[in-house]
This record gives C-alpha cells, structure tokens and sequence, in this order.
C-alpha cells in the first residue's frame, strides 16, 4: 500500500487536484496511520506493566519510540509511512507537541513552588553539567581522540532532554512531587549551563576567531532571558494582590458558568504566550521547550483566574504521541554496528555520571528523591544529537562519534522512563497520592 | 518586520541552522501572530455585539474571516504574515480545523437523533439544490452566457459550506436544537446532491466522452458511503444492548475515576476514527468534513461509554481559528471592481434561492424554524469556489465569472452567522435554554 499510489488514483474527476495549493487526503492518512500505531504501541506497553504485576513499569512514551523506530528502520511493513520521517507537517506537529508538553508542565509549576526547590535544583543542574562534562572529555582524550572531539563529545553529555521525563511525570499526575520540581528546574538551568558550555566548546574550536565574544554574548543573553522571566513571575502574586485585594486562591477552583466564560478567552492567552516566549527562547539559542515552561511557569500565576490546564492537555493528548514517534524515527539502527562496544560504554558512562552529578546534587534530600531525581536526568535525546551535529559540520567531529552520540541520545532517552517509575513507586507507592489527591 | 529577516538573523553560531530538516522559530513566530490576531479580532466582535445590545450579534467567526482578509489584502501592515497563505503547516492546520470541527458536531449529534429530522432534512437539501441551479442557470442563460458556462454556476450555488453554521451553533451551545440537527443532516445530504449535480456537469461538458458513466460511479460510491455508515451507526445502540445488556444511558455522565481511565484511550480512538472516514471521503471525492462529521455521529453511540467532547472542544479551540483566517485569506479583493454589480446579483439570487429553497423544505416546523434553516444554508464558502476553479481549468468558465463566484461564496458566508444568530435567539431567547441545561 503506497500512499502516492492513492494520491493519484482519486484524481478520478480532476476534484482533489484542485484543492487549494495542498492535498489533505494523503496528510489525513498518514496521521490516521500514525494516531493508529501511536496507540496501539501505548496500549500494548500498558498491557505488559499489568502482564509483570508492577515488578516493571514501561510508560506508553517508550512504546511510542519503538513505534518510531519501528517506522524508520523496518524495510517494507511500514514504507507506506516512510513520508512522515521528511513531511514538514508531521515535524511541525511533533514540536508543537513538545512544546506544549513543557508548556502544561510548566502551568502545574508556579514559581513560588518552583523557588522553593531552586538551591536544590542548581546543584542538581551544575553537577549534573561538570561531571558528564569531564567523564566525557576524559574517556575520549584516553581513547586517543582529539581534544576539539573529546571537547564536543562532553558538551553532547551535558544538557538534559526533558521531554521524556515530563510526559513520564505528567502521565504518573506526579507534577506536584518535590522531585519532579527539583528535576524540570534544574532542567531549565542544565539547558543554560549547557548552551555555555556549547558556546565555549565551538568558540575554543574556532581558534578563538572572534567567535568566542559572540558565542559568550549569546549565552549571557540566554541568562538574562531566563532570570528576566522568573523576576516577572516573582513579581505577579504581589501585584495583583495589590491591584484588586482579592482573595489568594492556590488550589484550582471547580468550574463555574463564570469561571467558564473567563476560561473560553485562557487558552488563547496561553497559547498566545507560550508561542511567543517559545519563540524567543528559539531565537536566543535556547532549545524552544525551555520558552515554553517558563511560559507555563508565568501563566501558573494567574491558573486561579484563567484556567485552561484541562484544555492544554487535551490538546497534548494529540499533539505528544508524534513527538515520541519522531524521536524514535530519528534513530538509525544501520549506523551503530561498528562502534556498538565504545558506544555502549559512552552510553554506560552518560548514565553513570548524570547518577551520580544529580544524586548527589539531590542528597540531602535522602537517598530515594536522590535516585528519582538521578534517573530522571538520564535523557539527552534531541539536544546531544543537534551538539554533535554541529562539530561534524565543524569538521571536528567523525561521523563514527557521531553515530556514538545518537546511540547514547537514545539509550538514556529509553533507559530512563522505566528506572523513574520505579524509584518514584517506590516512594509514592503504585496509584501515589498526589493521583488520589487529584481524583477527589 | 520580515519574517526570513529574523530566519537569516538567528543562526549566529549555526545551531539552528542544524535542526533537523526544519526551522521550529520562523513558524512558532507565525502561530503566535496568527492566535493573536483572531483572538483580538474575535473579542472586537464579541465587544461590537455587547455596544449593539444584542440588536445585532456579531460572531467572533466573522472577525476571524475579516483578520484573514486583511491579512491578504492590506498592503504594509501584514507583510510578515503572507507566508501564511502559501503554508502548508497553517493550511494543514486549518484543514484539521474544520475537520475536527465537524466530528465535534457530531458527536453532538447521535444517528437516532438524526433520523427524527431526516425527512424534513432530506426536503431542505433536495429543494436547497434544486432552486439555486436552476435559478443560478437560468439567471446566466438569460445574460447570454454559454450553457455550460450557465451549468457550472448553478453547480456552485449548490453545495452549502457548513463550516461557519456548525461554528455558529456551537459557540450558541445550539447543537442539540432541532434546526441544527436539520441543518447539519441536509448539509451532509446536499454534499452527495451536490456532487452528483457535479458530475453530471462536468460530464455533460467533457461532451460524454466516458466521463458520465465514470462520474456517476463516483456519486454512487459517495451515496452508498454515507448509507453505510448511517446503517452502522443504527445498528450499535440494538448491538450493545445485545451484548452487555447494560443499561442505556442517553445523557452524558458526570466523570468518575473509572470513566476518566476509559476516557484516556477515548480521544485516541475518536480522532483514528474522524482521520480515517475523512480520509475516506475526500477518497470518494466527497468533502473530507463530510466524514469527520459521519466519524462523529457513529461515535457519539458510545459517548456513555468513551466520552471525549470536551477534549474535542479544546483541540478545535486552537485548531479552528486557523480554519476561518484561512477562509479571509482566499478572498482577493482587487479582483471583484470589474464585475461588481453583477457579483452582487449572483449573491443576491444565492441567498434568496437558498433561504426559499430550504425555508419551503422545512415549512412545515413553523415560520421561525424555517427561517432558522433558511438562513443557516446560506454559506457556500470553498465548495462553490472548487467547482469555479474546475470551471476555470476546463476551460468553460471565464476569469469575471470565477470572480464573481468567489464573491457570492464569501459574502453569503459573512451574511449567515448574524441572520442565523437574529433568528435563533428570537425563538430561543438571548441565553438559550440548551445552554442553560448544559450549565446545571
């Protein structure tokens, strides 16, 4: 079943030929098929946690990443599908996705919660970017590489992808969690450090050609963005106190015919925000999710007035699954043969020192939120991929490292869901609180 | 402010430049633009509305349409946004817009309700076809135009666009009122009409050169699709009282936990649903809304069972805007000087041809439904226009002329929603009964 083949076979009357500039039909196939396998993967996940009584936990998320995975690398079962690895549409669908994933997670994060945490989270955030940053500029200079290479490959452990652990949380309704706090937050912050550390890396590789001013200048803007975005939200609870003395309400009120009307205008001013600061975030060099949550973070401040998280993740129940599915279509299993021994200990070592960094980071917190937070560090997904992408245009990077990289982006992507679960049903138990909490 | 100036402006150290495949900013720059001008052109209704005290109610719809237009038409001012036009991810957007606009509307809109009004709604669209073509081909054959020229503007008066009424009558919280019903079922059914009258046209204009046994296969095809479905969905309420012998259960249930875990997987199956029968449709030739809508209706026989509206409801409250700037951005302006006055006959007989056509169909519910109905089949919107343009390819039908049909599509689209809205709170009452019963 080819989807070309269809394409041309329902021009029978010349009709969908005519359409303005672009075809649905083939577009609504393909996410027919994509929403179709995205669940089906999901559903058979669930069906093996109840098959192992709870002794593993395996989050839909990873089905839906072997489903992308699937897609790319089977030949002939899902060629029909191979359009959606270049189709634009489904790309832009599957950011969207992500964004507004860290958008929703952003919105249960008020920062006055979110400061509670921020000592913890920056030593999780700094420990977690200097070890993996050292292991990996250690190993590789002992492996003989380059100190340009081995450079890179400890910028492309540093900055954690937060996309996998956030669905993870939101799927468990543990966004209230301490540790699922300390863990987005520090994400925030290894993001910035992360971006420093790239911006030196590339600068020290140009030989200090005024690249390394620019590169500073770029990270410094990217500080200030964020600080400049938590003060605000710092600044909101006081002012509209002042403003109106109304009562401050922190728990979400149930819907009411006003509460209603207000929240028909929330989701567009939500979205109005998170598109604009996801913007800026991209525009500064930040990855956009990071726009995103602090966007999600600000609006928190007003979830009392404009109320719309039930509408946002209703929107993420379609959007998220194809951000997974493209992961998992990011990956080609072809390029790992060769250099799977070095790979796997690169990958060993990716795991190890984020435990280790954050654990430690985290330990005063006690040995289980130590371990959740740990574990939920792990991914690097999407923003390792895109540093080491970068030193093989420099030319520093070979492509044999490259494929390296990839390997460990996935791995700790994959790894890290089921370990989490694990601790944080180790604390919160199987159905945790904060579920039953939102449930009455 | 151009957009491929900020483009060139971002890739300072070359990291987005290495995104995969696609640049994310550029478009998170232009959604942002594009929800907050309909959300501001929406509120600017929504405000004209309130300083008219409800003599004259203005739909936030039709500002979308009007920021549209403006967007395509005012030199300056918009500049950075008429990438959006020729977008495939805005106009994919859209297109999901208003298909998963349609499935929300019938989910509101079970078969066993349907078929109550089928009768009545068979009569509106029969006669809503018939009085507009002849009157369209004859009023042209009058003005000394060609007999198929004649033949394809009838055609176009045909097929009612009824994106903007099922738009309407959901902000009105008007989808279970009888009229409605009526409106959206002879809407589906003067699809299939229209499209027989299609193809027998372009049948009669290709010269019968195999085009007519060819055509009326596909309208065969396109009829025996909807009585299928239609059948399936009458079939499901005997089968599950077969085999569960559960308890029928016609009002949706307040969420309980239990009903919350099958809800999970509910908008997962709807959309598979709504993506795959509107796939389907567009296959047969059909509008691609006619199956979502269809999709709807079967589904919403297990609205006890998998309930998912609201999460619709929040989905489109992002999509749909998209939908109605898209339908402004159609409209060229400059284009309609030249045949002005005749434009404004042809809409003239598209309106009043409808509204008799189809206030006769449903007379027999009274003065104030039929008026209702009359009003709410005005919209031809880019139905009319696909059968113009096909005109236009063939050959057959002049650039004035297509013109003119785009005027008549855009203004009868602008003229519905006030007069339907003027007719609707006049048997209903300002705040409608049907909404007050969805509040308590």
């Amino acid at each position: 079943m080819n989807i070309y083949y269809i394409t041309q076979y329902i021009t029978v009357i010349g009709w969908d030929a005519l359409l303005p500039e672009l075809e649905i039909g083939p577009i609504l196939l393909m996410l027919f098929f994509l929403v179709l396998i995205a669940k089906v993967a999901g559903l058979l996940c669930e069906w093996a946690t109840m098959a192992m009584k709870g002794r593993l936990i395996i989050p839909s998320v990873i089905g839906e990443i072997l489903a992308g995975m699937a897609i790319a690398n089977i030949t002939g079962l899902f060629d029909f599908l191979k359009i959606a690895e270049n189709s634009d549409i489904f790309i832009t669908l599957a950011q969207l996705g992500v964004i507004l994933l860290l958008f929703a997670v952003g919105l249960e994060t008020p920062y006055s919660e979110l400061r509670k945490v921020g000592r913890t989270a920056f030593f999780v955030a700094l420990l977690g970017v200097l070890v993996p940053f050292m292991a990996g500029l250690t190993l590789f200079l002992a492996l003989n590489y380059s100190t340009t290479e081995a450079m890179f490959v400890g910028a492309a452990l540093v900055a954690t992808s937060v996309g996998i652990t956030a669905r993870v949380i939101k799927d468990m309704k543990l966004t209230n969690a301490k540790e699922s706090r300390i863990i987005i937050g520090a994400a925030v912050i290894d993001d910035v450090l992360g971006l420093i550390v790239l911006s030196i890396v590339v600068g020290i590789s140009n030989g200090g050609s005024g690249g390394l001013v620019q590169t500073l200048i770029v990270s410094i803007e990217a500080v200030i963005f964020v600080l400049a975005i938590m003060f605000i939200s710092s600044l909101i609870p006081r002012f509209r106190a002042k403003r109106q003395n109304e009562p401050k309400n922190d728990v979400c009120r149930p819907e009411t015919p006003e509460s209603r009307t207000l929240s028909e205008s929330a989701l567009s001013i939500a979205l109005i925000l998170c598109l604009g600061l996801s913007f800026a975030s991209s525009y500064l060099n930040l990855a956009a999710i990071v726009g995103a949550f602090l966007a999600g973070m600000l609006f928190a401040e007003y979830r009392d007035k404009w109320f719309c998280k039930d509408k946002v993740d209703a929107i993420n129940e379609f959007l998220v699954p194809f951000f997974f599915l493209y992961v998992g279509m990011q990956v080609d299993l072809g390029a790992f043969g060769p250099v799977f021994a070095l790979a796997l200990v690169l990958t060993g070592v990716a795991i190890a020192t984020k435990f280790v960094g954050c654990g430690v980071g985290a330990y005063k917190m006690g040995k289980d939120s130590a371990m959740i937070i740990g574990s939920g560090m792990f991914p690097r997904g999407e923003v390792a991929m895109i540093v080491a992408a970068l030193g093989l245009q420099e030319g520093v990077v070979s492509n044999s490292v490259f494929a390296m990289v990839v390997f460990m982006a996935l791995v700790t992507t994959l790894v890290s869901p089921p370990v989490m679960s694990h601790f944080f049903s180790k604390k919160y138990g199987k159905t945790n609180k904060f579920a039953k909490a939102e449930e009455e």
